[in-house]
């Protein structure tokens, strides 16, 4: 399907979609009209589908169901990780998914979700709202035909879950381990045999032994899960995701064919559903860390030699991706607004959390 | 003016604002309106006032400028301390603001910027979006005749400007220091003399020698408002605001007006400045703070004493209060969240940042 057939297959009022007046004024399509959003999840899937579904609503209030937004799951209408190529090729008008799941498209893709010992979700926010970080997903979005946003966001990633517990770095030596994006690549280097699966596929794979151990999202979405149910030991704090974007990607000829009501509309609901998404995640977590922990999850820290490792192999996987041009853009841009952001974060926000939890005990 | 005079004042295009149908549907306001916004801010002062000018301009843009709003900064249609006045009594629309001025309205409302050894941003975000907070700030709301949401937020914020150093808690006994809210009253049993002026009068009272010190709200911030022309001592974080909210309340009644569509555009406008003001302030502090620096300010952290004070006056505030029960209704519920939302930050984020700094450099 080309891209110019989602004007045939979304549902267009009254108006004609395309008439040029004589003072040649943008051709926007009037009427009432349904965008059809693909996403990388299963339905219902604990957050992030949530967030997907959270943006679609907003869209369609906020226009008073001018512009409809119709969410399909995961296998629906296309696989979770051909929902990329639905969006460009014209066969839907937008999706909602992690970006890193297309670093084969462009490794540039990974800093829109996630990239180890990379930004937080705050610090995130700080790049892409108010330094380079929306401009340079443009830059991406225009080899590919793709207008995107931020959508939703995860919040600091747990370690995962694990069959055993890990010791040293040269534990993860042939483990079969579920983790996609530039964290995969790097835990890949410490030996590590991994997977990249869809969210809705995990489960399965887990309890199978298809795979030695999975990260997923946290402690609310993995309980929902139910990882807990397969094995009880759990690393809280990871490395390779520590504040995980969603990106909302439209094709790039059917944005231009919005008003600009509607374009703006989409762009305030997509940043909305970011925030909406990350305090979803963070009010949840807590609680269920509890009920976790009540049923018999023990939870641990990787130790330092660990953490110097995943460091080592993060970095190998940055300088193997140099040779792209808008690679080394990105990253340069990135690394500059993460020393910027977390000086004063450290200063003000940490300083303040450890005097708090010293005087409050 | 009473409430209803806003349909006198607004600009109401063809449709009549208040028909009502044989099957008494609700009778929104239809065809193009005005709002009028003022603020608890000095015209351009920079990002309080951006914020209410980006809320602004998202819902008049979103709803293709069928509702408009006109900002107004303090002194333009009422003083900064004002608004909370001319929004409930009709005179204006809504307002932009820091709700802890209206602890005098209500002691409540301290919450829903920040309070003395309280929430960060992202606490304030997942209690607040996810939590009971925007029950709770409704509730508050039913009082007054307002309907309230967060719309900007300043990030955890710097202890100040001094024209001294501080040593311990007495070195605050007698010093005539500008600081708002709940925090003002907890400095206040240190024996400070505590001021609480507009953003917009800080610098004159400063220059002046009306106060000794203020606070403001952070490095980008207070720059621009020029303190490191008087003095140069600074103190990075602050116990009095960790994580100040901003808030939009409209005229309960001029809400009720709008269409559903125009109170979603409201209401995600407001949250999406939310966080588009957060990280404003966040990607602008760090390069702030080294141009401060640079300019021969010195900062500081106060020592652990102090901080003991600062704890010990918050909770003898919070506690003078608790007759109101609305205040205990909110205060239980926020400290609830707090704690949940503050364990698994530790144990992801806070640790996840630890680890990032020690194996980076």
């Amino acid at each position: 399907m080309d891209r110019r057939s989602f004007l045939k297959t979304s549902a267009l009022g009254g108006t004609a979609a395309a008439a040029t007046t004589a003072l040649a004024a943008p051709a926007y399509a009037q009427g009432k009209r349904t965008l059809t959003m693909v996403t990388t999840w299963g339905r219902g899937l604990a957050g992030v589908f949530d967030a997907a579904q959270h943006a679609a609503d907003s869209i369609t209030a906020m226009s008073d169901g001018n512009l409809t937004i119709d969410v399909k799951a995961a296998g629906e209408l296309v696989g979770a990780f051909e929902v990329f190529d639905a969006v460009t090729s014209g066969q839907a008008d937008m999706y909602h998914g992690a970006d890193y799941y297309f670093v084969g498209q462009h490794p540039g893709y990974a800093f829109f979700t996630s990239v180890p010992f990379g930004m937080t979700a705050q610090e995130l926010s700080n790049w892409y709202y108010h330094g380079n970080g929306a401009a340079l997903h443009d830059e991406l979005g225009e080899i590919f035909g793709l207008k995107s946003f931020l959508g939703g966001n995860t919040g600091a990633q747990a370690g995962g879950w694990f069959r055993k517990e890990i010791n040293g770095p040269e534990d993860f030596n042939g483990l079969k381990f579920r983790m996609p994006g530039l964290g995969g690549l790097a835990l890949g280097k410490l030996g590590a045999s991994v997977q990249n699966l869809p969210g809705a596929e995990v489960y399965q794979a887990l309890a199978s032994g298809a795979i030695d151990g999975t990260e997923w999202i946290g402690p609310w979405a993995d309980e929902k899960a139910g990882f807990q149910e397969i094995t009880k030991t759990y690393y809280t704090a990871g490395f390779h995701e520590p504040g995980a974007g969603l990106s909302i990607a439209t094709n790039r000829e059917v944005f231009d064919s919005l008003s600009p009501a509607h374009q703006k509309i989409v762009e305030i609901a997509s940043a909305e559903a970011h925030q909406w998404n990350l305090a979803q995640f963070l009010n949840n977590n807590g609680a269920a860390l509890q009920r976790l922990q009540s049923a018999g999850v023990k939870t641990l820290e990787f130790p330092d030699a660990v953490w110097d490792a995943f460091g080592k192999a993060s970095d190998e996987v940055h300088q193997e991706n140099m040779g792209d041009e808008l690679y080394k853009k990105i990253y340069d841009d990135y690394q500059a607004s993460l020393k910027a952001s977390s000086g004063w974060i450290q200063k003000s926000e940490s300083a303040y959390r450890t005097q708090r939890d010293r005087v409050l005990g």
